[in-house]
């Protein structure tokens, strides 16, 4: 509109000369609406990239949790090149936005052979098996060559191959390394279990025990004549608590740019890192039961849930505006506090009496998610603050 | 392509009379794709529809569960005109396909007063309330005239006035009257606690409490002159599971066009009335916890769980196809077989081992939700059985 009026014939015509601007869109919530701190966000990738360089290892960071090309971006100010997913879809979607180095942390999916094949012969793309029938499809049915990660279960009992097994991934090894539309990189793994640790300590102890069995097939598969192996780990605990990372080749951290809850209970981030929070407007108040109701539930912020150390379970703790203007972000997590339940659309908020009475209908009110890589795919666009910039989730 | 070449000039022109034909396009999962049984959603639909028609009560369905304007079509076949929503997003979706009667079950959200009058302009819109600050904002900031529903908590403890609290509901009443730009209806609850039920017995023990509860409030509304108080509920089980539904006036159940696991162990329903299953891609096989691993996660099936009648926590239940076509629809639930657990993607099966000798990778296994709500909200679309059509749900 104003490029039209400036260029308007017949007028007088207003020449500006921007020496400061800063245009600030108000953010005016009037629905549930995923807030995102870009400046946490960045200071948490920074703190990552800077403890892999500092390690010596490839930082490989999990997408599947932003989602996004625009946050993506993010990460090229911190030299990242090399990232990973967790479906085929995200990969062409950010093959699509120029990522060409590519890892689909999921066991490869048969069905989806076109894709794979379409990306293979445009991305350096890299798969993770697990069992001898896939190495085999892929062998017969691949039309460029892969770069092929055995997948090992250290211990999260969801995919991979019992790390005690040896035969199994020698003879993984070797099928993989006969074929030549297959490049063994080395063995990956996901220590999941690590989101289920009580606290810091626990967690290093599963790095440690995790390196060992890694090492333990690396030295054997030396043995075997493999002498290039890499070891490629990736949970967020892990990633954050571990000081020295050097003993792997690479890490895949995902949640860690936005951490969330679950992050805080298991001490891989203090409440400050968190940097997604889903604002709610407030439609009721119950003073009977200190609750307030928000528009704002499981098609929202997600069913995911987690224990308090008290034991109360939660599906998010909550925090009020640092001022009235959203774009000045929310503060701590309020004290006696939590999301108790959430159905389709209605999230129910106890409250400690001394916030409740400062609430009124009308007010908005923050969630932070237990689980921030749900809530984002739920909500599909994230509103940056201070530009109050909306960006859309990938939308496939 | 067929289209040209018989339109091509210069060549010979074929004439092919129709007499009969059936265009069936093949299904072919390659990715979690949700099925719609469309038989079964109408069967679902009618069966509840009779029941309202004959206890004399307006149906007035729930469409957040399947959220899709051509799943609403089924309902107009059993002469459906007034519909429940819980979202105003929702409300203005299903205007703009023609829906003008339209209840918005959530209380109401003054934050959107814009849409609500935008709504209230062009459809008859109905409004949930239970406090004075919202019925006075709504007062003083409507431009039309819009129908208004006391909410009621007979124990589900979400929203709504507590049934016990009459001085309350009839000052909610009187502040309702006095507007002109409120037109009270009656009052309205959703038995939330139901879900809850641990069986047929107490589904309907629940029911007959709601109806004493309401009735209680409407013979004390009716002493202080309020004479055409009507009655309104809605939750799946109780509607589902009482014959007569005479007493109130409305019914709102909305899972029941698709029903789901939890349904199924509350008893609303049988494992046959199930209209939706997830149809996964098997990546990987684990014979020594006989489990399988799909790719189909919380971010398609939701991480929703419900207990098994032995304590067994569970993502859904599983079934085989009826034959290798994907049109011919899913089986009976597979005895002794589970979701163990999901994650983004992944979803972990246990299996019987009479079933898991029968799985190969690549194979396909369907999933049927425990809550069937919110997996239809994430898959965004369905693929209707017999047709192979793809249908998009509510893109907003």
């Amino acid at each position: 509109m104003r490029g039209s009026i400036l260029n308007c014939p017949g007028r007088l015509t207003i020449l500006l000369l921007p020496v400061y601007i800063v245009y600030i869109m108000e953010i005016n919530i009037t629905k549930p609406t995923l807030l995102l701190n870009s400046e946490r966000v960045k200071r948490n990738i920074k703190r990552m990239a800077d403890k892999a360089l500092i390690s010596g290892v490839n930082f490989r960071p999990h997408f599947k949790t932003h989602q996004s090309v625009y946050i993506a971006e993010f990460f090229k100010e911190e030299s990242v090149s090399s990232i990973t997913v967790s479906s085929l879809d995200m990969a062409v979607y950010f093959s699509r936005a120029g990522w060409k180095d590519i890892s689909v942390a999921f066991p490869v999916n048969i069905k989806e052979i076109e894709t794979i094949n379409r990306l293979a012969g445009s991305a350096n793309l890299h798969l993770l098996v697990e069992s001898e029938e896939t190495v085999s499809f892929l062998s017969n049915n691949l039309l460029f060559t892969v770069n092929i990660w055995i997948k090992i279960d250290v211990g999260s009992k969801r995919t991979g191959i019992d790390c005690r097994d040896f035969t199994a991934v020698k003879e993984l090894a070797r099928q993989i390394s006969s074929s030549d539309k297959l490049r063994l990189m080395g063995l990956l793994t996901h220590a999941g279990h690590s989101y289920k640790a009580a606290g810091k300590e626990e967690v290093k102890n599963i790095y440690r025990d995790m390196v060992n069995k890694l090492y333990d097939l690396k030295d054997k598969l030396r043995d075997e004549g493999y002498d290039d192996i890499m070891l490629s780990v990736g949970d967020t605990p892990t990633c954050s608590l571990v000081a020295d990372l050097s003993e792997v080749d690479e890490i895949r951290p995902g949640n860690f740019v936005f951490y969330d809850v679950t992050q805080v209970l298991i001490g891989s981030c203090t409440e400050e890192d968190i940097a997604v929070a889903l604002a709610c407007p407030v439609v009721a108040k119950h003073r009977d039961r200190m609750e307030i109701v928000v528009y704002g539930g499981a098609v929202h912020v997600s069913k995911d849930s987690v224990r308090l150390k008290d034991g109360t379970l939660i599906y998010g703790l909550t925090a009020f505006g640092n001022s009235s203007r959203v774009e000045d972000g929310w503060g701590r997590a309020l004290k006696n506090s939590y999301v108790k339940s959430v159905s389709q659309e209605h999230g129910v908020i106890k409250l400690d009496k001394e916030y409740f009475d400062r609430i009124k209908i009308g007010d908005v009110i923050y969630i932070l998610p237990v689980h921030s890589c749900l809530t984002a795919n739920l909500m599909r666009s994230y509103t940056i603050l201070n530009s109050g910039q909306v960006v859309d989730i990938r939308n496939v």
